[in-house]
């Protein structure tokens, strides 16, 4: 951590300063320029992230040097970390891919759909039990009988079946069933619900909130992780702009950075990103 | 509902478009201009929605009339809405202030500032004992220990108290300590959380989530009051844009937008729009 | 355009808005539904674009039907434009690549780079003159000079030309040199340029702003166009947004959705989505 | 200026890198942490702000310390700058008002106007004869007859005037008649025309762009200021956010941040952050 200080921080501030890093644990470096004088804090300064530390008279910036997550980070696992769910293999060599319907409704609907979507290549089946809807007016899934037909379909076709789970006290139902979580992008930051499928082995699709920064994003994966839970697979879906002929903006160069950064495997769900089929 | 048809829409899907519009239970009005035909669909829209009505051949664009909110709304209820806190009144004239801090850390700290904050002139005491942060590794909130600390400052003061629930198992354990709950920005589309607090009839304070629009806040509202909770008070506390020298932008307009389009009360939170206090 | 009413819209209201529809030489449609009464204006919309219509007492909110773009829509030309620069073809099924460096510094310099560009595979060459740089401080381009050097590159690979200009003075001096104008994204929307370039009949690469719509760009298309020069080409090069591990956010989904609405060609420029290279 | 190397730098490339910060003219200190060595390099970092450091092979990432514009910070000069123009003073404890219509379009509309202006308390009067419209099917001032209009209503009033300038072959023409030249949001990076208006004395209120940062505002301001120009008005008047209830969306903290890093008067031009007026 580094403390860049005002240029007109006084001595005494900067013993205060110096002070309180050593309390912090870390052992302080100063350093004096021409224009500003900084002060390199040595240490795993991890723990102090969410402390006030640009309130200290004197200081104009802070500036962290080390990344908040660690078990989720390249130096952490350098190789690429590959996620088994049934026979298929996630982050590997080949690209896998999820399909299904937004909501489960039917046996019928569902069963037609699953087999559907494996004779056109894909290997997962996805469809909504629970769904979160803008409008509590809305459809907001058949629940248990929709997790149910999941079952059925994945009898029916060999397929891994993968659904959203919302709310703490619904992981362990949501976890007889599918083979792998999914997390919503309005629940990303739901920590909670993060430690709770942190708790379980099964995989989880951690999507990308509609304002989460890449790093936030790892964070969410941390949490996951710091439970015991390491199969956690990152999904950029779209961000949030001012642009207003896509539902969302799809961030594709997230792709590459969340790798650099990341040893966890990256899906991409442009169907939220725009509405491809209706333009192309 | 306004159907937007493109300029090379046919006879037949015109006729089709006509069709799934009766079916939906709605009456159309088609009106043939010189580029463009439009179709009116006159009926309760709100529940249509989530339809992808836009995908129906030969339209351009669907365009709704109705807000998607109700109990929410301005036309609903057209009087301000006044909420009673114990003895004090949110949404009249009086303007409310709550303060304090961001976690309950210990008695002497609750107390402390509990009697500062009532001695400023603020009415509610607020302080967080479950707490989301980015980071696992960050202090979580004392829990249910934290809420005991807040009771003991209110007894202390008399000073109703505010605080956080992040969890749908949490909120008969809140509400058995708060005077009034707390929905924070990143659970502001936590739907069955909402549900849950919907039950109860403890205030509401709901912050606006960071990418969240106003329609939304509205509907994150519609869906607390649509279980029979209308003691709902909104919070404007900044959104997520690309400046960084603040924390978020602090939309200080929303205010009477949404008392333009909403009788409910509506806060200000200027504390995580910007360190006010580092600045002037 | 479309008029809805507010629920409380009076008949003198009414009255008045239809005068003022009829007024701006427009063929007012009433139609009265259960919880609105809406009113369609037929006929050409275009120019009413920056009227304040719905602060017109009654009105609660104008809904535009028409594009109010012309020339630049595929309504107006329904094949793909292709533009010539020299020999090669650009909108038509080959992917052309423009390269070279940001500032042409010295003859050795563009030369070589010249040279590789062409031995890589690219089709024109880039290399900025004047230079918009955040900072008074920084090197702003070699002018003129640059644009001999430009030139002496071009005759030694036969590679096409294109460099940005700035400012509506240096128009006529950028098209002695250049094959293409490009106009880049701080001057999206600097009319006056927009206009003046329009009356060259060179080919312009049109780089999207930072914060402009995919309608604005289009918009600033029509500009260009409606002086006569219609060969314009739309470039995509990233949006800017909350993340900031990239330094724009490439929005690839820009080009399906351009196509669509446009009959012009569309480049994307990924070199300031992200440093990709530094990535992968 | 601070590098942070990666955590597998070797020594050739951390010798490469202090020679390669030695060749910048600057002093290299470094600092070997438990996971990650930094080196500081000490001198004026400004002029290396746009050069691809972070490309150094072993570099993670490179945080600047010294801020990027001179003559706009606090640090230049302590105390507020005010700025006269005519018997107004701009920057000090009383606040001025500027009024009028967007467009100058009859000589009665601009006296009229002019006059209800002053009636009202307002000190400046504003007006558009050179108009940046998204549409250039829109009408775009009267252009010199709209300046003659402004000196007009100026004789009649006595009130000093500003209005837009867009174009540098303007700049001379619109310094005849107004007593303040306006910069819009459009043309903030329009680095010619800061250029250009900086050879001028005469005050200039410089708005913030749509998407511009509060740090390039200021890097805006010291364009102009560094070609001689100090009277520089800065003027907050919204950015563009996903909120689509608003036009823009105001950035009130905006104010308390500028005043903190520079000695320039600010505006707030709360016409584009909401119509007010609408839903009050």
């Amino acid at each position: 951590m580094i403390f860049v200080l005002r240029p007109d921080a006084t001595e005494a501030q900067i013993e205060h300063l110096l002070g309180r890093i050593r309390e912090l644990g870390l052992t302080p470096h100063i350093s004096r320029g021409v224009e500003r004088t900084i002060i390199g804090a040595i240490g795993d300064e991890r723990v102090l992230r969410e402390q006030p530390l640009d309130a200290i008279p004197g200081v104009e910036e802070v500036l962290p040097i080390l990344k908040p997550y660690k078990l989720a980070s390249r130096e952490f696992r350098h190789e690429n970390t590959i996620i088994h769910v049934n026979k298929i293999s996630i982050g590997g060599v080949k690209i896998q891919i999820a399909a299904g319907p937004c909501s489960v409704e039917t046996s019928e609907q569902i069963i037609t759909t699953a087999k559907a979507v494996k004779a056109a290549g894909a290997s997962i089946l996805r469809g909504g039990a629970f769904k979160p809807r803008t409008s509590p007016y809305s459809f907001q899934g058949l629940g248990e009988e929709g997790l149910k037909l999941l079952d059925e379909a994945r009898k029916e076709t060999g397929l891994p079946v993968i659904t959203e789970v919302m709310d703490t006290r619904d992981v362990e139902l949501v976890e007889r069933y599918a083979d792998m979580f999914q997390v919503g992008a309005r629940n990303m930051q739901n920590f909670n619900l993060l430690k709770e499928i942190g708790m379980s082995k099964k995989p989880v699709l951690l999507k990308r909130g509609l304002s989460a920064t890449l790093e936030e994003t790892l964070m969410s994966a941390e949490y996951i992780m710091s439970k015991g839970n390491y199969n956690v697979i990152l999904c950029e879906r779209g961000i949030r702009t001012f642009e207003k002929w896509t539902r969302n903006t799809l961030d594709l160069c997230a792709v590459p950075i969340l790798k650099h950064h990341s040893h966890l495997p990256v899906f991409v769900d442009p169907s939220h990103g725009v509405g491809v089929w209706r333009w192309v």
